[in-house]
């Protein structure tokens, strides 16, 4: 086990993490909440004290090479560690009752699920919810790109880059977006914070204060969901709410089209399956919702906008609501818990199982039943015509597996406490595809705070589980991951 | 499209179910409910008719082979048109209030569901009841088992009565029990009315009457749950309740094992990892539900009956019920709801996804994980120590990505009525698996009776679905199997 190596990024992650802190503790001096930007200043040092200890240690690091189950043990440490280092504020402020509160809470912010413990989020001091709606920003696009896009990489760190990049980039396969690993990262990066800019500056025309749009904009980008508002976007003017909507869209789409775009391979983004496989999910599903909801709200652009708004947010898995959809009719309500499960696109900030592999699966059940009518003809399946090899099919199935199994048994230990089958079965759909607020006791108007401890942890594994596309999780249960070669 | 074939064997399916309806037809006539033995005659009649004009069309058939696709359309043509034929009494008897009832509930007779729309069963008459009963047992095995095992097979029929005996089996992999198709059926069928047989005389042991002993035991034996009494067998003595959850248990066995214990190697059924995988599950839930039931039922001989009872209807999908299991808390509803998904042994009468497909998939995950940390070795699934070809392995995860579509797609449609979520993700469930009681208004002390006739339609498909492991119900809508070679 490259320890050393692992030791060095999981330093530098800390360290990069300690600078994010400071702009809301900042914030807190600005606002005059003293208390609290002083714990974010400890969160700060702490953060250092750990990342220099770490950077001794690891020394004289990167000597061989760098293995795939590294890469995976790196990434899930890497995000445990800058979960515990993140919610020191949220904790020692004292604005978050307990410690696995506050735990929730980031964790719930890096993997841009958006469930929160708060009950009233308007109580708290605006450093902590800049840092909360932050903490979705950099959740979404990843830590670890980040890193890639900062920090110098080929040579010798070019095995440990690109695996740190496979684990942590969602999707069934790394569309390789350029060929250098470095360059890839700052495009995202880059495309990520245009988008973002003229989000904010979309909200602000709309009258929006400053630190309103901002906060809204990391939510919108990251697909995160916390509000600064106790009723998410309900408050606000139609003209904010469709310009979420929007941005909601474009944030789960496959940032290679972006890439395309700016080539102007234009063709190469219409052609693009999953795209349109996104897009038809979206539109079938807010045309089925407003036939079903419009007798609540009566007029034609009302219902069209809370359809609209209520698909966005849930098959982005971004999870802000203008409405109360746990009050929805059944059928709607049914039609988003399956888009939180099919979730965004590959290779976007959204969770779920992910537009490609859903298409995937389907061409592979598809592949099975043509095979039981011509058995002996041999079948290989595309993706906006480019083959899949079996390698990432048979990923994606044990991916569906997996998927499966954690959702029956997070549910089974979130079953204990004894909450009503609805609210532990949507809370555990909700955090383990990032969404945010499930129906019943854990809908869109209410909060996760009165679940216990247990549930909590789960919880907080299925958040993280569902960001990393659950593999990196599963290895740190692992025995022989953690074996010496 | 070799339609003669087809014909041939739709016609002698007819003349054995027309055969079957004799014994209720007499126990009508005897009980003096004449109009229902009518409408038993009046079905006898059509079911010959339909039966002699097939034969007459499919005069000469056999000529040329008979693909694996024929076979499932076969089976699936096969199923709806027993169904279509068997439920001719219950509507013309005037016993059910409609064609669509009096065919949910036969299909829910033959899939082995036991999903009743009948609000009081002991309201309806022996001969419909016995029928009612009877359609769990034959329905269980196997309409074209007992077919095989009754028909002569070989020479040019070979290739048909594999492709049947392939789609009507339960389970990822047709085991051979014996070379010869035609000795497979039979020495099935005798294990099955042996073990039957069996469970009667207990029954009778117990003090009940020869009708309810044999009723009962058909259920049982099918695992279907249809009851003859409004409390399933809640009024029973706890003798009755234990000699039902031992035969349930038996007959979710794989019967592969029954055969193996003929040939006395048992060392072959201890080493048989799905009967470990299942008899495991079985005592795990048991502890988990009675540890967590405990304080409803006060004494630990009545709390170990009722959870053992409980997890043993649920996991073999039987549906009988001693207790409102609706009203435990959510921990142990969710595991029974798991049990419900996992189902019993492939090969044996029950329904579910099958243990032998959880133990398949789980080992293809945990092969994937392997890989991950060793990319270059190859590793060839095992079960029971018999090597699992990769075919088997693709087809197993196509079903289980089938399974998961269907489960939407018709929650979605049944959601439409707008009855709650808990109800509506329970009805699909438990018709789907074949298991018969879901929760809230479609838990074991409620019925199907109330739901809209599109919902009742999505049910019949996922009833047949289930029980015919969904490709054979899935060919019927592919325009290409229907297609002349």
């Amino acid at each position: 086990m490259n320890y050393k190596m692992m030791g060095r990024f999981l330093s530098m992650i800390l360290a990069v993490e300690a600078a994010f802190m400071v702009p809301p503790a900042l914030i807190g001096l600005y606002e005059g909440a003293h208390f609290t930007a002083l714990a974010f200043l400890i969160a700060i040092l702490v953060g250092l004290a750990i990342a220099g200890g770490l950077a001794l240690f690891s020394r004289g690091a990167a000597k061989r090479n760098f293995y795939a189950r590294e890469g995976l043990l790196s990434v899930g440490i890497g995000w445990i560690a800058m979960s515990l280092v993140g919610c020191l504020p949220l904790w020692i402020s004292g604005e978050f009752p307990n410690f696995i509160d506050a735990f929730f809470e980031i964790v719930s912010g890096f993997t841009t699920t958006g469930s929160s413990v708060c009950p009233n989020v308007e109580l708290l001091s605006r450093a902590v919810n800049y840092w909360r709606c932050f903490s979705h920003w950099v959740g979404g696009m990843g830590v670890l790109v980040f890193l890639l896009a900062i920090v110098p990489a080929g040579g010798k760190n070019a095995g440990f880059t690109m695996h740190l990049m496979r684990a942590e980039s969602p999707g069934p396969d790394v569309g390789k977006l350029v060929p250098k690993m470095r360059q890839t990262a700052a495009t995202l990066y880059i495309t990520y914070v245009v988008l973002t800019v003229s989000d904010i500056l979309f909200l602000l025309f709309g009258g929006m204060s400053v630190f309103e749009a901002v906060c809204t904009a990391f939510g919108t980008a990251g697909t995160g969901g916390f509000g600064i508002k106790a009723d998410s976007l309900a408050g606000y003017s139609p003209y904010i709410q469709w310009v979420c909507t929007v941005f909601m869209i474009l944030f789960g789409i496959n940032f290679n089209c972006y890439y395309l775009l700016i080539l102007r391979k234009i063709t190469g983004v219409l052609k693009d399956e999953e795209l349109r496989f996104y897009i038809g999910a979206v539109v079938a599903s807010v045309a089925l919702i407003s036939i079903n909801v419009f007798k609540i709200y009566g007029s034609f652009g009302e219902t069209v906008r809370h359809s609209f708004f209520q698909v966005a947010s849930i098959i982005t898995t971004t999870g802000f609501a203008t409405t109360d959809f746990d009050l929805w009719p059944t059928f709607s309500k049914i039609i988003l818990l399956i888009l939180m499960v099919i979730g965004a696109c590959a290779g976007s900030t959204g969770g779920g199982i992910k537009c490609a592999r859903v298409l995937l699966l389907g061409k592979s059940l598809h592949r099975n039943i043509s095979q039981m009518l011509h058995p002996n003809k041999v079948q290989v399946i595309r993706v906006s015509k480019k083959p899949i090899s079996e390698q990432v099919l048979s990923g994606t199935n044990a991916y569906l597996c997996a998927y499966v199994i954690i959702l029956a048994l997070s549910t089974l230990v979130v079953s204990i406490e004894g909450k009503s089958f609805t609210t532990t079965f949507t809370s555990v759909l909700a955090c383990f595809n990032n969404i945010g607020p499930g129906l019943d006791a854990v809908g869109p108007s209410c909060h996760f705070g009165d679940l216990s401890v247990l549930s909590k942890l789960v919880l907080i594994f299925d958040m993280l589980a569902g960001r990393l596309e659950i593999f990196p999780m599963l290895m740190l249960f692992n025995r022989r991951a953690w074996k010496r070669h």
